[in-house]
C-alpha cells in the first residue's frame, strides 16, 4: 500500500511512518516544506533500512492511495483548501486532535464536533474520512522493542475503509475497535485530552486505552 | 458516609447505591417523585439486606453529606435550579452524560463543554464538583459476582473531593484515575458515547475502559 502521511515529519506521523515501512509499506512523508520532509524520509530511511520519500503536502497526497492526516488542528483549511482532488475517493485517515496547550481548556473541538468532521466538510463527500490512531502514543510508536499496550480506536461512515484501518493497525500490533460512525469522532479525539492529562499528571510518556469487556480476540 | 443519590431509581444510581450500601454507606434515594424513591430504597435494601431511605431530591440533597447525580443531562436546570443551599460546601459527583438517543450524533454537550461543568454553573462555586462514574456500566454494578473490568477516572478542581472520590470508587474495587481539572469532563463523558456505541455494536451489556501504562498499584 501506498500510503501519503502528510505532516509527516512531526513525532505521530513519523512513529506511524516507522511502522508501516517496516511492515512494508512504501511511505510519502509530506510537508508544508518539501525539503524537511526529504529530510525526515531519509532520516527515518536509515533507521528502518528501507527507502521512504518525501514531499510537499499537496504532492503526497496526489501519489498516495492511503492518505493519513497527522496535522495540527488549527489550520487544516489552509493546508487541506486544495487538496479535494486529490483526496477524491481515496481513504482519508484522520488522527487530528483538537487540543489547545496553555488554554485553560484543553480539548478545543470545531463547531463541526471534531476535526475530523471539519476535515471530511473541508475534502467533500467523496473522500472516506477515518478517525483513526489518536490514541497510539508517538513515544510507543517510536519504541519498537515491546508492543503497543493501546487499542485502536476507529470510526467513521465507509465501512471498507475502516477494514483497511483495521489492517494497517494489525500491522503494528494494535486490537481494532469499531466506534460507529464519524459524529463519534469528537469523543474519540477527547479521548486523546484525558491521555494528555494523564501523562504530565502521573509523568508518563505514552498512557493508552483498552476497552474492557469485548469477546477475546474480537 | 451519608450518600444521597439523585435520580437513584435509574439503573445507574441504582448500581452505585447497591455497591455503596454494600460497603456500609448510608444511602438516601432521590427521585422527583418521593414515593418513587421509597419503593426503590426498599427494593434496593431487600436485595442487600440493609435499610435505604428514599424521599424527593430536594431532602436527599439536603441531608446527604455527599451528593450523587444520576440525572438525566436534559432538564438539569429544573432539577437543580433551587438545590444550591442543599449543596453548598458539598461534594457534587456528577455523573451525567450528554447523550441523545435516536439522532444523528450521540454525543450532545451542552455549550459549557460538559454537563459537569453546566451543574458547576448551576450550583455554584461553592459546590465541590467532580465528574466521576460515567464509564461504570449499570449492568456491572448490578452484578456483584465478578470484579468490575474498568478504571474511575475523574477531573475536578477540588484535590479532597478527588481523594473522596477514589475511596468511593475502592469500595467497590475500582482503580481511580486523576484526568485533571473539570474543562477535562466533556472528553470524560464522550468516552460513554464511545461505550454505548461499542455495547451497541457488538452486543455487550458493559464494555469499559482501561487506562494504560500507568505503574501498578498507581
Amino acid at each position: 500500500m501506498r500510503i501519503g502521511i502528510l505532516g509527516g515529519t512531526g513525532k505521530e506521523g513519523a512513529g506511524l511512518a516507522l511502522r508501516w515501512a517496516e511492515a512494508g509499506h512504501e511511505i510519502i512523508i509530506g510537508s508544508r516544506d518539501a525539503e524537511r520532509a526529504r529530510a525526515k524520509a531519509e532520516e527515518l530511511g536509515a533507521q528502518v533500512k528501507v527507502k521512504l520519500s518525501g514531499t510537499s503536502n499537496r504532492d503526497a497526497a496526489a501519489r498516495a492511495e492511503v492518505v493519513v492526516l497527522t496535522l495540527p488542528a488549527h489550520g487544516l483549511a489552509a493546508t487541506l483548501g486544495d487538496l479535494k482532488d486529490a483526496c477524491r475517493g481515496k481513504v482519508v485517515i484522520s488522527t487530528v486532535v483538537p487540543l489547545t496547550f496553555g488554554g485553560g481548556r484543553l480539548f478545543t473541538p470545531p463547531p463541526h464536533g471534531s476535526s475530523a468532521e471539519e476535515i471530511q466538510e473541508l475534502l467533500g463527500a467523496e473522500a472516506r474520512v477515518v478517525a483513526a490512531f489518536h490514541h497510539i502514543a508517538a513515544h510507543e510508536l517510536a519504541s519498537a522493542d515491546h508492543p503497543i499496550d493501546c487499542d485502536l480506536l476507529h470510526c467513521g461512515g465507509d465501512a471498507p475503509a475502516k477494514t483497511l484501518v483495521t489492517e494497517l493497525g494489525r500491522a503494528m500490533g494494535l486490537r481494532a475497535v469499531d466506534t460507529g460512525a464519524l459524529t463519534n469522532a469528537g469523543p474519540l479525539e477527547g479521548i486523546t485530552a484525558v491521555l494528555a492529562t494523564i501523562n504530565r499528571r502521573y509523568k508518563l510518556k505514552g498512557s493508552g486505552i483498552k476497552i474492557t469487556g469485548l469477546p477475546a480476540g474480537g
